[in-house]
């Protein structure tokens, strides 16, 4: 099927046709296999996610996550050229990360390419030979600063010792961006559907994204459009996997509301911080500590709908409480999260991660994934008392009755009915 | 062309094929038609982007930008109805804004949906009929406080007023969230190229993202799975549009490793402060200051492109330099920079601006389409030298070099030649 069209951007192909998808190739052009799961690079074989050759691809989708539709603006308005390929010079990893056992197990990571970082070194021949394999991943290193962090070293409960921590509050951290690559079988396995229904599923209620989750079910591997991760870690990476070192961590999920402007509504950026303060401390004991960052902005479910929640929650007959809590996301957007915490143990993984220490988390819906990828957690730390922001009392009480992990006494029916929030004018 | 599928995550509707894309209807069931720029919500009329009734779409794509894929998985792994439609009690906006004269007017719009927070009022009658028709924008009320303010009040520069700003730091904002929606007539015209050309190269580079693009001409409404904005405002909602108050502005895109975390090696945060701190005394002074937060990641080329960039400048022989500063970013990405601000100035259109007093952002490459699009600057106002971290002079040299906005001296090539930057293991 096919649409003739009269102008491209590219201006030396007028009038070529439009394929609208592709289908498995019957001769012998195949492309390269993948084998999720292989013990080495080599034997998984390279991620081809290349435009320019449609032949060599064995992936569906685009490189770059969300931002596939921006390259695509680019070409399209004549700013990139389709067949630019990266130079890798000087990109490599600022930290060496794996391979660990994880690696080799095709069902433990299902969610981004393990070797994804060291594309440019364990591809090199095929890159050479001028096939287009990008990194999926990237390691570098950071000085991060909060002003947060400078009020706890003056009250002295953090002190700077110079290389994780220095006088000015700059923490070291090596830096990790990933993108999301999700092997399809490996997906569907995590949620106890089949494979043809993820495809179906993905396909059509994104009102029709990628044909070739349906018409390529001999291509595994999916580059959805969707946003990554971020792993900041602080002291030393040799930590992360020595059983003799201690360990902590926080996963956190993007609320830009709270992480970048302080709102006051929930918990989010003081339980950051909190984190980031256990990191270091751990980091100075010898061990590490690592901040995993989803762009899951309003549990996955955007802010828009935040946004309309929040409204519906300050405005209800009642006022904002914890009773009402989850109650009033589901009116809005058909349930309370979406978050698909199923996924998210991958990074650990991937990390050679097999026991956390100190697990600085309330939420049951992480902890649990956690401990059903078959990572042990010691200790689990909640948020002080005392960062609780007093507008997000409301969610805290709701997160404890709903089962969240409190050293505290959990609120009972008449207490979850007060109101607590603000009204939306105040 | 259709490919049956033995299971889906709809029990009901086992062995049903599936339709891999649309054409324009031959008979009477037409889509309600959109008449973009139209000067009523009425005569321009709903957008429709409904899952469960394929017939009544009349838009491309789902909503919630990025995070249409997270609903996807929600429906496949079984967690929320395919037909849900949202309960939009008590989710109205928070503040009237609009309709204002820009919203009749075809081209001076394109990427936004000017009716976006207004469809359960001007859709009123569709949506009591059944039909599934969102919001697309979502205006709350919320308190922020930022550490970094209570130290500008500690020094006396800005006086809380109890109103705007309150005794421990708290700013009252007014805070809307805006989804991406384009008009694909007013986008390509925005890039001068035709609109045909846009929509293949949108689906070509995506590798094959919504084939409706190429098949349905007659829709030319876009739902882009990307991200989208958030707007702050300070003072008065009133005060935006009237001619005798001031108005302070700064656009800011995305970076979270300096808005959240902190990291010295851009002024991103520093200068989102300084953009506030404006804000709020304009607000003080009666007028009111709006921050524009893009969805943009490292010049919208995503965080992995950026992690290398990093390393390829700190590496690099001569080391990190602002002579070679854009330079290593083209090498890896092919070009500069991806933000196509050309779109940018919709959301200040959509507020009714058509005059900023003070545009906090030194960026020519927002100022140009600011006043492309209409809008006067009075006074553009630079970061103060003071709140620029040591390790971000690279880009900030770099930056003057490039003819952004500053009031100081431009640096010579000598100068630029200077390695300013740590090296990565520093």
């Amino acid at each position: 099927m096919s649409t003739p069209i009269e102008k491209t951007g590219e201006k030396t192909e007028k009038n070529r046709h439009v394929i609208l998808t592709s289908h498995p190739p019957a001769g012998g052009s195949k492309p390269l296999p993948v084998h999720w799961g292989a013990a080495t690079a080599a034997e998984r074989g390279p991620l081809v996610a290349t435009l320019s050759d449609p032949s060599k691809r064995n992936v569906i989708g685009a490189h770059a996550g969300a931002y596939a539709l921006y390259r695509a603006l680019a070409i399209a308005s004549g700013k990139l050229s389709p067949i630019h390929v990266p130079d890798l010079s000087n990109t490599s990893p600022a930290e060496r990360i794996g391979p660990h056992p994880q690696w080799a197990d095709a069902q433990k990571i299902v969610s981004l390419d393990p070797w994804g970082h060291m594309v440019a070194e364990v591809y090199a021949d095929k890159i050479a030979a001028g096939w287009d394999i990008r990194p999926t991943i990237a390691v570098t290193k950071a000085h991060i600063n909060m002003p947060e962090l400078r009020d706890v070293i003056a009250s002295g409960v953090l002190k700077p010792d110079g290389n994780v921590l220095q006088d000015n509050g700059d923490v070291r951290v090596t830096k990790i961006a990933i993108e999301p690559v999700w092997w399809l079988p490996g997906v569907a396995a995590r949620f106890g559907i089949d494979e043809q229904a993820l495809r179906r599923g993905l396909f059509e209620h994104t009102a029709g994204t990628f044909p070739e989750l349906i018409t390529r079910p001999d291509l595994k591997v999916f580059l959805p459009p969707i946003g990554g991760m971020t792993v900041y870690c602080m002291g030393d990476i040799a930590a992360i996997t020595d059983p003799k070192r201690r360990l902590a961590v926080r996963v956190h999920d993007e609320c830009n509301g709270s992480d970048v402007f302080g709102s006051d509504i929930c918990t989010c950026r003081p339980y950051l911080v909190h984190g980031i303060e256990v990191c270091i401390q751990t980091a100075q004991e010898g061990g590490a500590g690592l901040i995993i960052y989803n762009r899951k902005e309003g549990r996955a479910l955007g802010e828009v709908t935040k946004f309309l929640v929040y409204n519906a929650r300050k405005r209800q007959v009642g006022g904002d409480r914890a009773a009402t809590y989850f109650e009033r996301t589901e009116c809005v957007a058909g349930v309370q999260d979406m978050r698909f915490q199923e996924m998210m143990p991958d990074v650990l993984s991937w990390l050679g991660i097999t026991r956390i220490d100190k697990f600085v988390s309330m939420s049951d819906m992480k902890f649990e994934p956690i401990i059903q990828a078959g990572i042990q957690v010691i200790e689990r730390v909640a948020i002080p008392d005392e960062r609780i922001p007093a507008d997000a009392r409301v969610e805290m009480d709701a997160k404890k009755a709903a089962g969240y992990f409190t050293p505290d006494t959990v609120p009972d029916a008449e207490e979850l009915k007060q109101a607590k929030g603000r009204k939306l004018d105040e």
